[in-house]
């Protein structure tokens, strides 16, 4: 029914940042361009492109982008570049990916300012973090299906929540990459896609990702997910992540700590897959991390319809917390904790 | 913002069953008038008429409109009747006050078989079973204020699924009426409404009915109800019923189950109401109760837009059984009961 491809949601071609607007998914495949700072600080804050990784990628593309413009000879062209920076930043408050991103090309831009400017340069570094990101993503596939084989009689049902996959990475996916090679590997007969209000990631994206791979995929409504672990036999639920705390709590698309409570409840386990990018050791749990409060139409309008009265309140936050004791597994591809907690993580990720 | 007006979901009108067509509020107040019990049973399936009390109360009104058309001289009149009673009964498997209502019907019926056809008498039973509702739902409204006023220090916020309002009901309504009267009573200063995919309830019928009266309402998306009960105090899930078994599952819309796992973990009290005709004390638990599975287009489609991929395969149970063991209390027109089991169930009801 698809035409098996490898989506490419973020690619550069020609100098230009060319994304694939996923707003327009499923039923339309169309890419913008972005040939300046400014249409990529749009593309992420209007969601053309999303997922963590994703936007992390963009903005480091983004930067190159920005650069090309400064007169290298002139004064304050590195002052520029910095405020460009921090303009991208600023796009998306939640997503620690975007910030690493960012912090990766302000080192070299900051040798660079010393030893000299060079665009070359810039961009060699930011399609290396492309494809790490993408290595990462397969390494950790491998590493999850090591983590299953430990437990299930395959093959068994998986759940995911919105999109942690080709699209919202710079390919392959972080939930799943993992759920791509546990299927590849014959562990998954079948994987549950809550749909994800209010932006339906998992009804528009992933449910369209996976059915181009050919891996059977089930929508369901994000309410319905405790009477399908109930009644579809789901050994794991499998989701990416925006921000990890210190102490292994994860902050991740809104429903995700709902999700969590009823994984707990039904003795399903919860992994979460993300690259060491998204770990935050300086927040020191998720109390503190900002979460994203966006506009209420993206509530009370679907697709552009009107559902609610335009007058009602409504309250949306796209991200919330996972407590870190409703966490099964945080997999990374520096490696994977069981039962997350601050001695771990630091164990790991402070080295 | 609305006029404040009392909603009149279903009414009896100039020899007439007047629907008002909950598919297209908010956004539109349409009346559709049913003249014959084929057009009552269309208006039950395709949910112009919605909520289990109302689907009764509408049924019990379709029996009037069948048995109009039945030449009561004629032989083999009141088994065409029976068989328009048996053509209505099969309009939605889950709601047991359709069965209810009908049952009532049936005796009357059988009566008159002995006794004599009378179209006003019958007319006159699907108004008092109109009425009856109507006031059950005053009288529980006050039986739960005077379970909230036992525990917490007024006013605290609530959180209801779906609609069991005015709309859902004869009038006023069963969670709807319970926060009516706890808000007139200064126990409530807001309610959560929950939008209540796939058919949007909350967002369309809740968030309007209670802002029609005045009452503080706030939409959210059903998979943010974790992150709302964790950072706005809610003390209590107030919901309907579409049908409580004999030890007090509850079978209501989907959604109920995961809401009252997520209660549980956040110490939120779990308030079911409904009228004693949704009580079926001949399923011993929820366990046996068909479940009514609706068109995956419920669910891929948004207001008749394409959301998902029109070739995805989806599952979409629009009901869920929630175990007596996560409810708190049960409210009904003939008592309350706190933690449910078949005990206290058969106490109640078995008199």
């Amino acid at each position: 029914m698809f035409a098996s491809s490898q989506v490419k949601a973020v690619e550069w071609l020609d100098n230009k940042l060319v994304l694939l607007d996923q707003r327009r998914l499923p039923l339309a495949e169309e890419y913008l361009e972005c040939a300046s700072v400014e249409d990529v600080f749009e593309a992420i804050r209007s969601m053309v492109v999303r997922g963590a990784p994703a936007i992390g990628i963009s903005a480091a593309y983004g930067v190159v982008l920005g650069a090309r413009t400064c007169d290298q000879l002139a004064k304050g062209c590195f002052e520029n570049i910095y405020a460009q920076v921090s303009y991208l930043r600023s796009a998306r408050p939640t997503a620690v990916n975007l910030m690493w991103a960012l912090d990766e090309m302000l080192k070299l831009l900051s040798l660079q300012e010393k030893n000299g400017f060079c665009l070359d340069s810039l961009l060699s570094k930011a399609q290396q973090i492309h494809q790490e990101d993408i290595s990462n993503n397969y390494k950790m596939g491998l590493m999850a299906s090591e983590v299953f084989s430990q437990y299930e009689t395959a093959p068994f049902t998986v759940m995911t929540h919105c999109n942690a996959g080709s699209l919202a990475t710079g390919g392959y996916g972080t939930a799943l990459g993992v759920i791509r090679s546990a299927w590849k590997n014959g562990l998954i007969s079948a994987v549950f896609a809550d749909e994800t209000r209010p932006w339906l990631q998992g009804a528009r994206l992933t449910a369209w990702e996976l059915e181009k791979d050919g891996i059977p995929v089930i929508l369901n409504v994000d309410c319905a997910a405790s009477w399908v672990m109930k009644n579809k036999g789901v050994k794991w639920i499998i989701v990416g992540a925006d921000r990890i705390a210190a102490n292994g709590d994860v902050v991740n698309k809104i429903g995700t700590y709902s999700l969590a409570i009823q994984a707990k409840f039904h003795g399903v386990k919860v992994m979460v897959v993300a690259p060491s990018s998204t770990v935050d050791m300086k927040s020191n749990d998720g109390n503190g991390i900002e979460i994203e409060m966006r506009a209420l139409e993206e509530i009370t309008k679907v697709a552009g319809n009107q559902i609610a009265h335009p007058d009602i309140d409504a309250v949306n936050p796209v991200f919330d917390v996972t407590p870190a004791n409703l966490v099964d597994y945080i997999v990374t591809e520096k490696g994977v904790i069981a039962l997350p907690n601050t001695e771990k993580m630091s164990a790991l990720f402070l080295v």
